[in-house]
Order: structure tokens, then sequence, then C-alpha cells
């Protein structure tokens, strides 16, 4: 399979990477890292990262970011971080990606844990979590030609232990291991409509 | 109780109001009806509403629409009219309204049953109504003063049966008393960070 992953550099890419490119042809895409450049904030560096690689069977998407505090003072605006850095980008990705995915191809998109398993201040990434796990739920009975789309909904991951430190008291942290068996199953699998969590392992 | 509907004379608003102000004092918002005119989606007009109402015991939002249409061909800014006319209107009236709301007092936000139950042409919606149901999971952690954060999610209501005539084929259609229950149980029951299904009664 010809497989696009954007952030494959990243925290969470990195497994659904090593995993997926032991296997496949893999294009990494990072902002400024990868084989190819692309902002997927922009609709237009989308598009042009698409007729760079041409026809694909799988596109895996593991990135985003949101605002994080209390909604006490929280502003309409700092809401929205979640929506426009994670959500919106990778609806885009699928949105415009639809013409370069092959017949039986796959879109992956990746939430996460905050709107099963809370934290405070959490709110606006809860929002964009429950907004990607809802659109792959509605997506997947749209798709056409047997196109399937899922999304991994990982707990924090053990690699990033250091940089959340002491917000996700008594969250497990997992293994890169069990994230790459959910983008694995995505992808290699069968299924559509799905929410991959990864809580243990 | 002193209880803000938004939404009071819609669908899902009417069995919330007819409910409600059986017991309590509910003041009726509407944008060109009820006991006062606002517009959620203008957050002035939500500040507006909130200085003629001043401090209260719970808020209920039954308000916002969203996109219909296949994800193929669908664009950003067409995706973007669920998160923009149902989702950030009802999480603004939350965040302008807690310093407003007495201690101990509740939002009730309403999202929908398509990002569990998907048809076709609903992607748009489902992301917004898993955007809510993440919001109020996110902010129930977070609220100040023992202020209570839920949500309803109901199946198509009896009463729009003629509205959405062939879009819900196999879907129950739930009548005014189920869907009342639920926004009683948010506003008058003592939970918080819930989604209130009503997919049957």
């Amino acid at each position: 399979m010809k497989i696009i992953i954007v952030g494959a550099g990243g925290a969470v890419g990195k497994p659904a990477f090593d995993e997926l490119s032991r296997r496949h042809e893999v294009i990494a895409v990072g902002r400024s890292s990868g084989d190819i450049q692309a902002d997927i904030e922009d609709v237009e560096s989308i598009r042009a990262m698409y007729a760079a690689t041409g026809q694909v069977d799988a596109v895996v998407s593991a990135v985003g970011h949101g605002h994080f505090g209390p909604v006490e003072g929280m502003t309409g605006e700092l809401f929205m971080k979640g929506i426009n850095h994670k959500l919106l980008p990778q609806v885009n990705l699928v949105l415009e990606g639809i013409a370069y995915m092959r017949d039986g191809g796959s879109f992956t998109l990746t939430s996460g844990v905050l709107n099963r398993d809370p934290i405070r201040g959490g709110a606006s990434a809860a929002a964009a979590n429950g907004a990607l796990d809802g659109f792959v739920l509605g997506a997947a009975v749209d798709m056409p030609r047997g196109i399937r789309i899922n999304s991994v909904s990982p707990e924090v991951l053990e690699v990033s232990r250091e940089r959340y430190d002491g917000f996700f008291r008594g969250h497990y942290h997992v293994s890169n291991e069990a994230v790459a068996l959910a983008y694995s199953k995505a992808v290699e699998g069968c299924q559509t409509g799905q929410v991959y969590t990864v809580d243990f392992g």
C-alpha cells in the first residue's frame, strides 16, 4: 500500500510510521520534516500535498493541538483553538483527499482520551476529540467506493510522560507498540466508522 | 428555580418549556419570540440576554442547526456550519453564563442522535454533536461553585416526523414526554458531565 502519514515525526505519528513502513510505502508528511512538507491548517497546502503524492491507499493523520485552561474565563476564541487546530485540519485532509483515495482505501484520524476520561482544563480538547469521533462515524456511511474512515483515540503516550508531567495524574501511559497496533488495525483492517481507543498496553 | 430556556418555542425546546414551567420561573428566549429575544450566534446578544435576566439557577439550550450533505464534495466551509451554528453558540452560552449562574446551578445543552446512529449526509451534524457531548464531559470537571453541565441527545421527535420525512428511515421517533423527562433530569437532578440520550419513549 501507498500510505500518507501526516505528523509522522510526532509522538503519536512515529509509532504508526514505524509499524506501517515495515510493510508499505509510507510518505511521511510534516510541517518542516518528512518526505513532503505540508501545513494541514492551510487547505492549499493540503491540495499541494495530494498533488505531489497522487493516488494513495491510505491517509493517516496524527496531528493537532488545542487550548488547555479552565472553562471559567475561557473565551469562545480560546475554545475554538481545538476546533481550528485539531478538528478542521484533519477533516479537510479527508474532504480534500477523497478524490485521491483509491477504491477501498482508508482515512485514519487521531482524537484522544479527553472526551472519555477528562482532566481539568481539557474542555476544548474534549470537544475537538468528540467532534473527530463523531465525524468518522457520520462520514463512514457516506464514503464512496468502499473507502473506510476511523479514528484512533490514544491515552497519553509513555514517551510524552515528561511533556505532560502532572496533568494526567492517574492516567495509564500507553506504549508505542499499543498505539502502533491501533493504526495498523485502522489501515490494514476491514472496519469503518470505528473509534479505536488505546487505554492500556 | 429561575430557568432560561433558549429555543423554548422550537420542537425540542417546547417539551422542556412545558415541563419545567409547571414548577419553575422560566424565561423563554428565542430569536424572534419568547420573553427575551436573543441570537446566540452573536456573543454580544448572549451578553445582553444575561444582563437582562440577571442571576439564574439553570440555562437550557435547545437550538442549533448544521449542514446536511455527503462528504464527497463537502467543503471545509460547509463542514463548519455544524460547528458555527450548533456547537459554538451553545458553548458561548456556557462560557458567558458562568458569571450569571448561581452556586449549584446547571447548564443543559442539546446535541442529537447522529453521532451514535448515523444517517447519510449527517457527518457535519455528527461532528457537532460529538463536540457538544465531549464538551460537557470536559467542562463538568472544571465548573466552579458546584455548577453542573449536561447534554440531552434526542432521537428525532415525533413532532418533527414530517419535517425530516425520509431522512431518518428506521429511526424511532420519540415523544415530547420522553424528551421532557431528559431536560427535567438534567435541570432538576443531581448529575454532571452526562449525555442524556433519548432513543425511545
